[in-house]
């Protein structure tokens, strides 16, 4: 029971992400340079959480909602180059916008994939 | 006498991180690429702090609590992949939650194990 | 109209980035070793933000303020070598302090140039 | 007047990095593998700030507090390495408390000496 209580309280609604790129792959010597922008997300809430994620450009109008369930008690480590087949241009700094409908916590990590999941960057969301 | 009241205050008692992976190390050069995720845990009290650590996964029930004891006034900086043999399976997602009993701090960190503790990433984690 | 007040929450007016260094070129094994530090800006709001960016040192007075506008609902990855010619001297520590009119968020990153925007590191800025 | 007023409120009194290691040259091909673990610390107040670190171990007593003084309106980027001779034991795990008497901002980075300063990791430092 005393579990129940605590896990509920851990997180936010909010997290926003202003550093976002995912490469251009012809431009370097793909498929080793790929890098994979994360977002980690962790629901230690008993029931599912859908999180709305926004993407947000320099020089465009924002994308989305794209639409995002995670199971009670699970994390997500999701690719924003898998949010949808050419969903996020390649090549552009983006920034994301993270909406649950409970609390949950995010981590911003960046892949390369040259050495199985070696990250190069992470940094714990700003929670608003 | 004044130390000891500031120090007592410094740190939350509970802390997330929702990055986790360990690799499969026969995916990689090994040993060269194996990594290590770190959770580096200061406690500033007089007392010893004692860590529930619970293990999340994308696709299976949480692991654990795993109890973790720090001395009074001590680091210290633990490898996940030393939790317990076996304790987190190679090659999949993780996150981890950590509840003390007293106030911690708690710093994530990703060591590259070519370098002598040359470290690749690393954020302080999440406070709840 | 539930997306308008939400988002205009987002992020913080003062934001502070205590580390800043942009490499003599002349030191090192130029182009492919320059590092690119950058703030990257997010602007949830529908109205433009005015940052102002206050760059300060270990052995001179503060060089500033230099004035950056963001429109509504974009992102800005300002690169801090692109903030003037000169503007800010090589081969010195610096830090920055950003202020805005309205909340923005801020994460702090360093680029590395030899692999188009793959990052070596990152982390939320301290928002004040 | 107002830029006096807002600068004086940036920042916090306590600051802690539970990570901090500095390698044994010994151990590795040196010295183009040092890496220099650094508190950047922003003082945007007007006067002169008095900061004290103690450093944590995981099987001795703490040490410290060493004591720095920072000029009003500076940075500085101080490595731990340099905190004393010797101080600092070379090949363990430790970590760090700063006080500091007025607000200040402080951010963890580890550099590679091999890039002239080319960080691998960074992160704000935990505010108590």
């Amino acid at each position: 029971m005393r579990d129940a209580v605590v896990m509920h309280s851990i997180g936010r609604n909010i997290w926003a992400i202003p550093e976002g790129y995912i490469p251009d792959h012809s431009m370097g010597p793909a498929p080793e340079m790929t890098s994979h922008e994360t977002a980690c997300i962790l629901n230690c809430n008993r029931e599912a959480a859908r999180v709305e994620i926004t993407i947000y450009f320099s020089d465009r109008p924002p994308l989305g909602p794209f639409i995002v369930d995670i199971a009670g008690e699970r994390t997500l480590h999701l690719r924003f180059n898998e949010l949808g087949e050419g969903a996020i241009p390649r090549g552009v700094d983006y920034a994301s916008v993270l909406r649950a409908n409970i609390p949950i916590v995010v981590q911003h990590t960046r892949l390369d994939s040259r050495q199985a999941q070696n990250a190069l960057l992470s940094t714990i969301a700003y929670a608003a």
